[in-house]
């Protein structure tokens, strides 16, 4: 029998809502997982959960207890929590009673197995988890080879990145790095930086992206870098029919990245 | 000179933080305001703020106070709320010392001025404050004459629709409504209706979205009714090349969206 844990002032209930905290994250190396989708995704993608954490009070459904089940046979340590300490490390509005911690992982640029046409993110700088997850979930729906997240200012493991990612950030290859070496990569695989800015006439329709190709983002505050627009390969703008900035990042990329998807006729 | 509350349990700080309960909004017919953003839109728009409440501890930029004074210009009640008062009434992470009440309005479908070929957007039972203030800002860049909101789940006047629509709501024409108002609507207009589904091979890049066109977009969690789907004149779907509900409602929202832009040839 897995031991129950009831109070909220318990060492293992403060330290999970330590792992809240990014400088915690950094130093243990570990993050959090909460809700029945995105760990079942995690094991679905071979994912391997240190901790789960299940609380039945808590429970919304009915196959939660299987979700226990399943990550147990995985070698994974479970552990019972009451009402209270449940309450205490969940971060959603609509608990499900179900946690998990994992390691992080950290795949490198010269780790990704591209194909000879490749199609990818790079987003520099974004600021709002659920912009980076949205972000991770349009790059699933599009068949982007990897998301490369430079000069990070959410870090991607942020419990809310992993919650708007819904699971993708399990699935489609994360690559964490800075923007000068994401375009020396490109530079390299001859993969062309597309950019999109209001300070150009070429539609983003009208530029060929049928060619091995990078959609490069920037931050919701301050766009792209001066950097990553003057190496851009492309510079293309999207049509704005109302107010300048009308557009948020995450809504931008997806319509890119679906261009992408229409030119090449996928789907 | 205007007078300062000080103290967060003052009533009228009291009665500011109600209106961020629905039922409150739904009663006073008022809603809440916050941040230099949309308070400058609503103003750029024309709109009349009832009351504006400043707090200068909290101010992050030099040009909050000339929106304090440009609100009192235009018979704007203004008051000064100490740190300890604003720091009860606001609802962002990074408050800017700025939140007003402004009186809801109500558009009605016949109150509508379209175009002869127009574009409108519905959605159906959207649940995420954050999802219809996105919606809206694409609904925005992408010059739709209109959002119909059919049965909505969460109100447009709840402060985080105001915030993530930054300002929007303000500018593109919104009625609330049910969906089968909507769909008569569009029916004695001569308006196609649009969904989109994984349940048809045509894609939605296929169809023709030149002519007066109404997409139609459902739930985060249960999509469109049954009744506006097989109302639906045309039914699409959105290549999906990873997980199957990989796209966030808004996300597929702006892709449809920049589809009529680019068949239109606008921009």
């Amino acid at each position: 029998m897995p031991k129950v844990i009831a109070s909220p002032s318990n060492q293992i209930v403060k330290d999970l809502v330590r792992l809240s905290k990014r400088s915690e994250r950094d130093t243990s190396d570990l993050f959090l997982i909460e809700g029945y989708r995105p760990i079942t995704r995690a094991m679905e993608s071979g994912f391997h959960l240190e901790d789960l954490y299940y609380s039945t009070e808590w429970f919304l459904g009915e196959n939660e207890m299987s979700v226990v089940q399943a990550a147990e046979s995985t070698g994974t340590r479970i552990t019972q929590l009451g009402r209270e300490a449940f309450a205490k490390v969940t971060y959603r509005d609509r608990p499900e009673g179900l946690l998990a911690v994992g390691k992080q992982w950290h795949t490198k640029l010269e780790d990704l197995e591209l194909s000879d046409n490749p199609f990818v993110l790079i987003v520099e700088s974004i600021e709002k988890p659920g912009n980076l997850g949205t972000i991770l979930r349009s790059a699933d729906a599009t068949g982007a080879e990897a998301v490369i997240v430079t000069d990070p200012v959410t870090d991607v493991f942020n419990p809310n990145v992993v919650r708007a990612s819904t699971g993708v950030l399990f699935k489609v290859p994360v690559v964490v790095t800075d923007s000068a070496s994401a375009l020396a990569f490109c530079k390299t695989h001859d993969i062309k930086t597309l950019a999109a800015t209001p300070h150009t006439d070429t539609l983003y329709t009208s530029v060929d992206m049928t060619q091995p190709i990078a959609v490069v983002m920037g931050s919701e505050q301050f766009g792209l870098s001066d950097q990553m627009m003057h190496a851009a390969d492309l510079q293309v703008k999207l049509p704005m029919l109302g107010l300048a900035d009308s557009l948020n990042v995450s809504a931008a990329t997806v319509v890119l990245a679906y261009e992408v998807v229409r030119q090449r006729g996928r789907g």
